[in-house]
């Protein structure tokens, strides 16, 4: 399996915007099990996504995806910047989806 | 909802032994909605993990439970310490469980 955990700073006051954009379409992303959206708890701009993927080509492979390119170009203009960034390899646990 | 996102360093060459202690018994978590254990990609000592509960009190309580405090005291030899350790609130996604 393929992880991140990546912050991403929204543009001031389109937090909740960018959380709706990230959101939607989501469902539809081969060797994803797990893809969960998080508002930071303690930066008003800020949030979180975790993924889990099969492995690093399904999430390369889903950033083609023209309904992924799509919520990038809409999600760009009020993206202020990103954050801390890691890379794991997960292992189990509860809540992982099926690919 | 109510996450975590935490990264822990086991005891050298112990990451192994101390995910395992991590992900038994995870499965009878009251409110627990996700509960991700992976190896830092970068780090061989260090693993994250990813929590996403119904609320506080249910994470809070989840600590109490007699399988947590008995996977705490066996993996506690094996903890070198914490790293990061990020507060969120989780709002939607792919791979949330039923609490």
């Amino acid at each position: 399996m393929y992880g991140l955990i990546g912050q991403m700073k929204a543009a001031p006051g389109k937090r909740d915007e960018l959380i709706a954009i990230l959101s939607a379409g989501t469902e539809a992303m081969p060797g994803c099990l797990s893809y969960i959206v998080a508002k930071d708890a303690t930066d008003a701009d800020a949030l979180w996504i975790t993924e889990v993927w099969t492995d690093q080509d399904s999430h390369a492979g889903s950033l083609k995806l023209p309904s992924v390119q799509a919520a990038i170009a809409k999600a760009r203009p009020i993206i202020a910047g990103f954050g801390h960034r890691f890379e794991t390899v997960p292992v189990g646990g509860v809540g992982l989806g099926k690919a």
